[in-house]
């Protein structure tokens, strides 16, 4: 079995243990078969514990050997010093792949890092893939696996994540949870002993359940391995990727994380670039761009519209836009014709399109229309979603215009306000599907998830976020074009090459 | 009358009409009256309108004159050719400040430009001091002044903000209350025809109820007058600026938003700088600055330690930190031995200090408390507030562990997470207060406003936030340490005069 054959058993397995699984609740060997078990794997679950009978209700068997039925996928969370003869279990059982979430190797120092390589060694005599050491676990939403330590459950989706922190991957998973963001794969790639952060970006380049890869690396272990790898992948699917330890102080902080040198920063950021990468500089960017790719089309061009209820956001987009290296035409003859024929007579006249807060939500949905299905723009930002915030912002007055019946006021002018937010809503996501282009949306009202946000719940359904400032917009839009051109670009030499 | 004492009475007026005002809850003359009424302004609210006997439930006057008593303040909301009508009832009413909310003039074109020249010929004649046009209106908390239309009542706080833009004001005053941080004064100033940024600044300044300055501004009409009230108000407070109309479209956006020639960027930034500005980046860099200076101390070096919960967002806040001039000094061996002391021996050694998720609350407390006591460093980032998320994330268990009364269960470890979260955050402010050091926390799962987050309850408290990101902490440090820099500098020049 190949690398890659064995890889598709971590992710899709049919049976799994849990070599050094606890009843106590505080230890790390407790929350990784409590979150398989919450997390509703399908198949059967071995618990290996030799004091136990049972553990969370699943029968516990004091060795791998003992168990039923054949393992795909064994998870250890033993102390360092059993880490080995655990290995030397699984190559026994037959498993195929193994997450070995101790840490205590390479990280630590000198002594360990050789207590790695006689690890490695064995592993690699084994046949197995393996996961770390020194990781979090595993997570394939699509197979409901969570061999885990974090208890979070994502929904499944079509963002992968390799990560090189357990922790940066929670944040990110997290924040999607919050967003109703899904995920298909997680990896905590940890140590990388064997399996390396190359091979898994290459199982997610042919994975159909992956279309978007984020990835965050402290260094490449095999560099060459790792820049072929991600110039496959690039020409089909986007690569994001963070890069930890670009300073001293940070590669410091890399050496007793994982152990992996973080190699030089510029160096490494030119390559990824020259092989199709999207480098994003930091959290925020990486988890909203990654949302972006996910939902958006690519757009044709670099050329944007940007389409704003007030001045300020509509100044700070448009620089924002620029300094991504988004061109802002002009507007055309005929659409300034066709604006001026229903909008208040002080909007704009411009890129960006301000409509001074003036006209209803019809207004700016028509407005909205123009812009995105006028030939001069392949992509657009809007600003400042729908108008219902100021029937929201009424329900919460003291007065209801006099009227004796306030709750009842209350309600109307709140389903008025979610049935406008919901029509407007709607109405971007039909736009893009229509012309095929990115409508980038940004609105302060609107981009706090709470259940009640229709604006929200409208965009979650095509897996789409509303962007919390202009800067956000700005920053996606600028990924999504120059990742476009690289793709224009790979397609033009292969066509003047066949 | 100066300018300042007439601003004065702008932001603390006993009198307030609002010429314009309307019955019709779509206009602008009904929102900013309601507001008046809404942020429950104590003195007397005159609405003038020619038709009405009575709106909102106050006594409508046909015009400025027949209001009985005296006016300090009027907002002048009607259309743009009776602005000028309305500025001389104004001036004969004897108005120390008028708030002029209506568009239509030099935003618009050179006709336009025209009628405000006239406007400010006539605003000086009179004496007032004159907001606008073209804004959106004027907030000070303390007073319970909101003669504005934006919907939005932020408790009374430290922060002040002169905007060129309402709804970038509106955008910081809406995060504001979401993270239960309150303002001072805010002030829209439109196009200012007459009153200009720099008088703000200078009343800023001078002003007790405020102690940090945010200004969002696309132009300054007076440059040398602008960056002289700079250059006094910044060795007493931190002025926080962000630019907009950077790059060409940006400025081509601000001539048809306010009018104001954007300038050229490079030279405005670097005369900041030199007066002593905090030049921000984006609405997340100002509002979390502006945060920060209104609830943290200063440095005294820019020298800083981090201790973290895992190990990636040690990396990537080491970076953070490094990029923003600050130095991570290595630990000293007496830290080292007394963190051996109670740290699992797989923690970092270094700084960051990794506690690599080990050891409880109680030992993270420890830990933090040893770094910010010790000399070496002069201001601590701190990631991954409490483990209370552990506790937390087992109340959503399926299991609860097989206990009959699965409520109380639940019951019981969320008061054990709640007060293990308060506890810590205690000591954090306690630890600040003693030392005289900044301690910037961030942790992703204590940064969403919610009211049962008790961290977040206790560091409001005090004005503070828990950062969503490394990235967001390092910044506003990097901000902190540059200013206190400024402020040293400043402090020896004057000295050495002195």
């Amino acid at each position: 079995m190949s690398v890659q054959e064995k890889l598709q058993q971590l992710f899709h397995p049919e049976a799994v243990a849990v070599i050094g699984a606890s009843a106590t609740p505080s230890k790390w060997g407790f929350g990784i078969l409590h979150n398989l078990i919450q997390g509703q794997f399908p198949g059967p679950i071995y618990p290996i514990n030799l004091k136990e009978k049972e553990i969370l209700g699943r029968k516990a068997y004091p060795s791998l050997a003992e168990t039923p039925g054949p393992v795909d996928l064994a998870v250890i969370v033993v102390p360092p010093e059993k880490v080995i003869p655990a290995v030397l279990d699984c190559g026994r059982k037959g498993v195929a792949a193994a997450v070995i979430i101790t840490a205590g190797f390479g990280e630590v120092g000198a002594e360990e890092m050789r207590r790695q390589e006689e690890l490695s060694r064995v592993i690699r005599q084994t046949g197995m893939v393996a996961i770390g050491p020194n990781c979090q676990g595993v997570m394939s939403a699509q197979s409901r696996l969570f061999a885990q330590f974090l208890w979070i459950f994502p929904p499944a989706g079509k963002i992968s994540i390799v990560s090189q922190s357990g922790n940066v991957g929670g944040s990110l998973m997290g924040r999607g949870m919050a967003f109703g963001i899904g995920f298909s794969k997680f990896v905590s790639s940890g140590n990388e002993a064997v399996t390396k952060c190359h091979e898994l970006l290459e199982y997610f380049g042919e994975d159909p359940e992956t279309e978007v890869v984020m990835a965050y690396l402290e260094g490449v272990p095999e560099g060459r391995a790792f820049f072929r790898a991600l110039a496959r992948v690039t020409p089909r699917k986007p690569v994001l990727i963070l890069k930890g330890g670009v300073t001293e102080a940070g590669s410091r902080a890399c050496a007793s994380h994982t152990g992996i040198l973080a190699g030089e920063a510029n160096l490494f950021a030119s390559a990824c670039r020259q092989a199709g990468a999207v480098l994003v500089d930091t959290l925020d960017d990486l988890f909203y761009s990654a949302v972006t790719f996910a939902s958006q089309p690519l757009p044709r061009t670099n050329r944007v519209g940007i389409v704003t209820w007030g001045g300020g956001w509509g100044v700070l987009a448009a620089d924002a836009c620029v300094r991504e290296g988004l061109c802002l035409p002009a507007l055309p003859a005929e659409v300034i014709a066709e604006l001026n024929e229903f909008l208040p007579s002080r909007w704009s006249h411009n890129n960006p399109v301000d409509l001074a807060a003036g006209g209803g939500p019809g207004v700016l949905s028509r407005t909205l229309e123009l812009m995105v299905k006028s030939p001069a723009f392949d992509g657009v930002v809007q600003l400042g979603i729908g108008i219902s915030s100021f029937l929201r912002f009424m329900t919460q007055s003291s007065f209801f215009f006099g009227h004796a019946d306030r709750a009842k006021v209350r309600e109307t002018l709140l389903s008025m306000a979610a049935e406008s937010d919901k029509k407007f809503s709607e109405k971007v996501m039909q736009l893009s599907r229509e012309t095929g282009k990115p409508i980038l949306s940004a609105s302060d009202t609107a981009s706090t998830p709470s259940e009640d946000n229709v604006v929200m719940q409208t965009f979650r359904q095509e897996g789409k976020i509303i962007y919390p400032t202009p800067f956000h917009a700005a920053r996606c839009l600028g990924h999504l074009a120059r990742y476009a051109r690289f793709r224009q670009k790979i397609k033009r030499e292969g066509l003047s090459q066949g």
